[in-house]
């Protein structure tokens, strides 16, 4: 799909984070098909720099033309392209508690390449209740599930004190990357790629920038 | 609390968003309440460079003292400070589906110095359904609450297509930071503090950087 003269490797984080947010700008206008849209118009419209909103498109998509800007179906579709939301990628949850369940339930994976396979717990009383009709499996079936079904992406819901070892049980295994919701570090090796959400953290850095807010206008 | 000599301005987005991950970090230690840590050994276990932590850790305490580091418990102190979770600050959530229950019954919000009081949800077979024994109610009541409630934090776990009125009417109800699970751009006023949360995009930047980790070892 995307264009030869497209390098996909040598994007930084920063960049792969920030393209996201290009996309959902993008399917949140109601654009024509044959619609163009400039770097300048999606840089003013989410208050970036032009200058990074013209570099970051350009490591992505080869359509850019000067003065006129991009076909937005087309640069939609090398951001989907690059992203690999065309993809369809298995991946497992561990912690089958509310957010897990949560996570498990969502339907919405699938529009980024994402199907959530089945969730492990190591509480018996869990185990098998079906939600939204995907398996919840106990913890003892994970290593084979997961090396059956070549699984490269676990994702961990469970508490702090718990979070290593299930790390670390999925390393085994065979998934070479973790995104992780207990709030604790994880330590892994350096083969295998970690993201780390934490909510609640996420929520005090927004109430730190509102009281920034706040006394920047006194 | 805090030193006086300490500024608490003028700390980037970028440097805010490091400050939960050395506090994870230290807490995961097994430290004894006297020990110190260095700048270094912190760098060091994490994968960040020694400069940018000691410039973070300096930012938010004074207690840092030339080859010995800082009084780990002290450091720990300091963060949760400046972070704020010591406070105790109530919020809301719109939209009462498997995510939005998830957050409201989530018991790990209260070490961050928040309280998530209540649910609203537009669907009436929804409402009055306790969960966790906080209540949902219905969004007709929004308004109200939340104003003799003084509430300042919304969070948004509607579908993408009705999350730029609920922000809207958040807005309007005087909420004035906004964290958005709906997988859309969201138009807010200057004043207003975002952020933006997309678990399905983090999670296919997590197959990108696995992916590259994968081809960068060929």
């Amino acid at each position: 799909m995307g264009r030869e003269s497209v390098e996909p490797k040598g994007v930084s984080q920063a960049v792969l984070g920030r393209l996201p947010v290009y996309l959902s700008y993008l399917k949140s206008q109601p654009l024509h098909f044959d619609a163009s849209i400039s770097a300048t118009t999606i840089a003013s419209a989410l208050n970036m720099g032009e200058v990074q909103v013209r570099k970051d498109l350009a490591a992505v998509s080869g359509g850019g033309k000067p003065k006129v800007g991009y076909a937005a179906s087309e640069l939609i579709n090398d951001l989907e392209d690059f992203l690999g939301y065309r993809n369809s990628e298995d991946a497992v949850v561990v912690g089958a508690g509310k957010l897990g369940l949560a996570l498990l339930g969502y339907n919405g994976f699938i529009e980024y390449g994402f199907n959530i396979v089945a969730a492990f717990d190591a509480n018996e009383s869990i185990v098998s209740k079906s939600s939204d009709e995907k398996p919840i499996f106990h913890i003892s079936k994970f290593d084979d599930l997961c090396r059956r079904m070549r699984i490269r992406i676990g994702i961990i819901t469970v508490p702090a004190a718990a979070a290593q070892s299930v790390c670390d049980m999925m390393i085994n295994s065979g998934i070479l990357a973790i995104m992780n919701f207990a709030p604790t570090h994880l330590r892994v090796p350096e083969n295998i790629a970690l993201n780390n959400q934490n909510i609640a953290a996420d929520l005090a850095i927004l109430r730190k920038r509102l009281t920034e807010k706040i006394s920047g206008e006194k």
